[in-house]
């Protein structure tokens, strides 16, 4: 999971930092079109997922546990975005649907590991194709070359902002 | 606000819709990088701002009205992110405190324009060094040129998703 530190880049120009917002605009500022993206795509999701019955939430759970099984809590929180309130309501609903369950760590007990089970793959699995649908949406005539650099920078902001080691 | 319609990019290879996640891996696909990003840009900036006593719905509100002053409420909820509930509570906040104003439509009288003050001017402006501190961090050693490239994507994103024309 461990990625190379962020580039420096000092060898090329740095973006400016604006004085105001009227200088550089909302449509050009990307903190605002950020959050008007994430904003509908949760929105279209939650619809599509309330639609069969699930929150985004439990599948959100599910979607990280089904590419990184055997999380702890404080890692899946950061994973799946789900506050640590929320996260906690979430896996007992999970659990009590055996969509997961929770293991004591090998060398510390009081430490539990989330893992998926094989009903929680199946649901994810039938999920998914919400996800495919909202994600071929979002970039429908997006070259696959504007597609992969879109993906790097998106990662090189992740390094400069994150708070966890992953 | 128009802008052109979407390219359609037949010209170049899409990107392919991945059959599941564990294909494509967390660490690739946007929409989690985009959530990652947006979990911890808005709990940096609730954090700074909470800090001066201020909430984030608050000054997302005065943000949007010190550039485009004079917008109807459900066109505000769209620019700001803020569900509709929570903008009517935070409008009459920022009404009490003098941040901002209603006024009646000059056609449509049941319809009410939201007006940015002096004092909710100044109020943002006083802000405004938060957010762009966070801008500064999100962009750190990230060259001009990709920045710029970063920020057209994005609007090509907001055009393939958004339900409204703005």
């Amino acid at each position: 999971m461990n990625e190379s530190a962020p580039r420096t880049g000092q060898d090329a120009e740095p973006i400016p930092v604006p004085k105001s917002l009227g200088e550089i605009g909302l449509r050009h500022f990307a903190p605002y079109l950020l959050n008007r993206i994430m904003g509908r795509y949760n929105q279209s999701l939650q619809e599509s997922l309330g639609e069969a019955g699930q929150s985004v939430a439990k599948m959100r759970t599910l979607a990280v546990l089904s590419v990184t099984d055997g999380l702890m809590t404080n890692e899946l929180a950061v994973y799946a975005v789900i506050e640590q309130s929320t996260l906690s309501r979430t896996l007992d609903a999970l659990e009590s649907e055996k969509l997961i369950r929770r293991q004591a760590g090998a060398t510390d007990s009081r430490v539990r590991h989330i893992h998926i089970t094989d009903k929680g793959r199946a649901l994810f699995n039938e999920a998914w194709p919400l996800f495919a649908r909202t994600y071929h949406t979002m970039f429908a005539g997006i070259p696959a070359e504007e597609h992969r650099r879109f993906v790097d920078t998106l990662q090189r902001i992740l390094r400069n902002i994150r708070k966890h080691d992953f």
